[in-house]
């Protein structure tokens, strides 16, 4: 049995350095948190947490993995670190919050906690499945937002960037609201409902040797009634091979016509190029003349969340969107900028243990960390969110009156009454096993919902949208900046 | 044994509408290209034909993949068609140039001959490799061409689009050209170069009860203390966890010192934020007059092929550049459109069997498709590419002068004479089986850098490039002319 060894080659030479230096059993704290929302969306879905803790489950060396790393690595002859990895577990604890929640900059959506050497070793697994499929869901989100409740389906695989990147980025897309996917495995793998009908193939596969647009057409008629007869009760027909108002449209309703003389309803139409606005509007006008005003319009052609909108502004008769590329790749900012930074760190002085709270000032100020182990606590009122405090885990949650106060720019405040206070990261790992159930994409979507529905329309608009708050418990405030001072050195020029 | 399901479901819904048709054992010929290069690149270098080849040895039907695909079409009660599935194994051929060779858009990269239901069914898994990796590959020779002979190194994992992404992501980037990776599993699967060293982490793992910038900065030192003890050879150094100029790169050069005197000499110290142009001029210098002109300064920090570009042309003494996102996720144009067209199929009449070329005429005048089986001819004068040309597979290859027509502006034409002509579509599988070794990464790397030199500067630039002469032999431009005219349905309005 092998397993992949999903880490940058740092991880294992920092653990070396670690283990060399007598401090690789000291615990450790890391977070996991983005800086700024892909597309400036103000928020994204946590999405990820199944694939980390099946990811934790495989994190073994085997002895052809120790055999390939002591070839790369041949500086190390330690064979008690050898052995470390060969009796790799991860013991440590998980925290974090349920999958599909809504979380915003800063705020840590895992915090790792363990043996130093262990929770280094972690980085890029937990880092690549959270960016991903957060990433994607928060796509998929937009879009469905966009389409104002009408479906949309996931159509990207063949896009993708790699099978994972079409299996779990479907995955992703279905928590993040779309209704099904056409990608077959993440219907196996993930009960997700699955969908599909033609691509124009079929109905060139038909062409036999046509010699004029007559033929052509009855080509295509050809086409479309062979697929009814296969699928009379699924009857969905892409029309755009050669022409839709000329061909595709009455070549469809043709065929429908014969599928209700033998007691079938059709699904509807495919529009796949051209102007979705102008043939949607063609469609539906024939449709609803030739008798079949519940015959669908599906559109697909490089949509986004901007172009649903803009063809539901203007009025075009689409019933269901089909998205690809732009979903499946996050097209518009095709990552998310998640990162894994130490929080805190155990010391031992005079046979004392404490807990230090490194920060990186970096030269970059937006990069600096916030110390500590820390919690989120979301803050509801009748239901709906008022603002998130960052708060260090061993305070208590907040009660009575709360000042909030912008971390950044401190006259920013408000005063918060009457609020219900929600912990949102809890464990769920600790010493080698999850503490919670499998998680279903059924699950996380309806934690998504829960989640989305508690914010306002102005936090979910696509453009512009208004800024949540975000502020720091007044321990934490305290706690970063005399972290900040105490390694600020003076820059005289 | 399990098979990852790697389709879209209107493949298989096709398929077996095919199949009730009587015509899914009819030969068909499937082009995959693309459209449009990525970046506005006017080429790709063509990734992906190794995957291709191991997917394809992969793609069956255990019971399990029947039973799910039963429950999820239980309109299909054929057992034939589930026998069909359950005794699966491409058959056709595969045509394809060699891995790593550049391509121009609408240059068919793969053709895939055989049974209609057999090659509808690849679509999906075909398309998903080469988009993928052809994306990355082309997005790494961008990044390597702005180093201009300096060390590019990939390091994008925890930002990829899932766990593939990052592994076929590394080789696709090593075939374009980067250095090393430092995904470790990359390194094991592929034998692709890892490198790795610390990140700020390893650092703040060392900051005790810091009170104060000293503290903090004896803190450092202890880190690369420690780090050098670890790696005496290997000693490169991450120098801003909290300030280049006045802790990290004094820091390192002490380091340094203690190394020399041990007869190490170190790689060098990692910037990894701030103003890279500004940090290495300092780094430089300081290290020069420190006396280690060898030391080399890498640079990270959201690079891509323009910011670096840019940094050389002013001066800065980077010696290697880390490139994470921008490269893995290809992110200022992430997706590779790729499409599979049908461009012929074997039809029966009279109990005589033709081939006809059908071509979709689509809404989008630019999506019209190219009939019949090609193959593309790359054109060299004294080593040096003067233009492709795609042809009819059963014509002969150029001789004496060509005229070389421009396929949309026919004026735009060019006589070429003494040229050598290349078929590049070669057999690489069929009848069940491969026909070529295993692609190696330095193999495909090999053909790459081979296939680019080929390439004129003019060419290969980054921002507005020379487009490259791509015609169609007369006899495809005739076919294509001819089945475009059999098709057009008269506009009247």
């Amino acid at each position: 049995m092998s397993f992949p060894l999903l880490f940058d080659f740092y991880e294992l030479t920092m653990a070396y350095g670690y283990f060399r230096a007598g401090i690789h059993e000291r615990t450790a704290v890391f977070d996991l948190f983005y800086r700024k929302g892909p597309f400036e969306h103000p928020y994204v879905l946590f999405v990820g947490l199944e694939g980390v803790l099946q990811g934790i489950e495989n994190f073994r060396f085997g002895e052809d993995e120790i055999r390939y790393l002591q070839s790369v690595a041949p500086q190390i002859r330690d064979e008690q670190f050898w052995d470390l990895l060969r009796r790799f577990r991860f013991h440590g604890t998980i925290y974090a919050p349920e999958e599909g929640t809504v979380m915003f900059p800063r705020e840590p959506m895992l915090r790792v906690e363990g043996k130093l050497f262990e929770v280094q070793l972690l980085e890029t697994m937990l880092l690549t499945y959270v960016n991903h499929q957060s990433l994607i869901a928060t796509a998929a989100h937009r879009m469905v937002e966009a389409a104002a409740g009408k479906p949309v389906i996931e159509m990207g695989a063949r896009r993708a960037q790699g099978v994972d990147a079409a299996i779990d980025g479907a995955r992703a897309a279905y928590i993040g609201g779309v209704s099904k996917t056409a990608t077959t495995e993440a219907g196996r793998r993930f009960g997700i409902p699955i969908t599909g009908t033609m691509a124009h193939s079929f109905v060139l596969a038909f062409h036999r040797d046509v010699q004029s647009p007559d033929q052509a057409k009855e080509a295509e008629l050809e086409a479309f009634t062979a697929y009814a007869e296969a699928f009379p009760d699924q009857c969905l027909l892409v029309v755009d091979t050669t022409d839709v108002e000329r061909s595709g449209l009455p070549n469809a309703i043709a065929v429908f016509r014969k599928l209700r003389e033998k007691g079938y309803e059709p699904i509807g139409v495919r529009i796949d190029s051209g102007d979705l606005a102008y043939l949607s509007r063609v469609c539906r006008k024939a449709l609803d003349e030739a008798g079949f005003p519940g015959a669908q319009i599906i559109a697909s052609s490089d949509l986004d969340e901007f172009v649903i909108r803009d063809l539901l502004a203007q009025g075009a008769p689409i019933d269901a969107f089909g998205v690809g590329t732009n979903l499946i790749t996050a097209r518009s900012d095709p990552a998310l900028g998640g990162v894994y930074k130490l929080a805190a760190i155990e010391w031992e002085e005079n046979g004392e243990r404490h807990l230090s709270t490194p920060i990186k000032l970096s030269e970059n100020p937006t990069k600096v960390t916030l110390p500590g182990r820390k919690n989120v606590v979301r803050l509801l009122k009748d239901g709906q969110f008022v603002g998130d405090l960052i708060i260090l885990e061993d305070e208590e949650d907040p009660k009575g009156p709360l000042r909030m106060i912008h971390p950044e720019y401190r006259w920013k405040q408000k005063v918060v009454t009457d609020y219900e206070a929600i912990r949102l990261l809890r464990p769920v790992y600790r010493d080698g096993r999850r503490l919670i159930d499998k998680i279903t994409p059924d699950t996380a979507r309806q934690t998504a919902a829960q989640s989305l529905a508690q914010l306002s329309p102005e936090h979910r608009r696509l453009h512009m949208p208004h800024e949540p708050h975000v502020d720091l418990s007044d321990a934490l405030y305290e706690r970063w900046m005399a972290e900040i001072h105490r390694r600020r050195m003076e820059k005289v020029q």
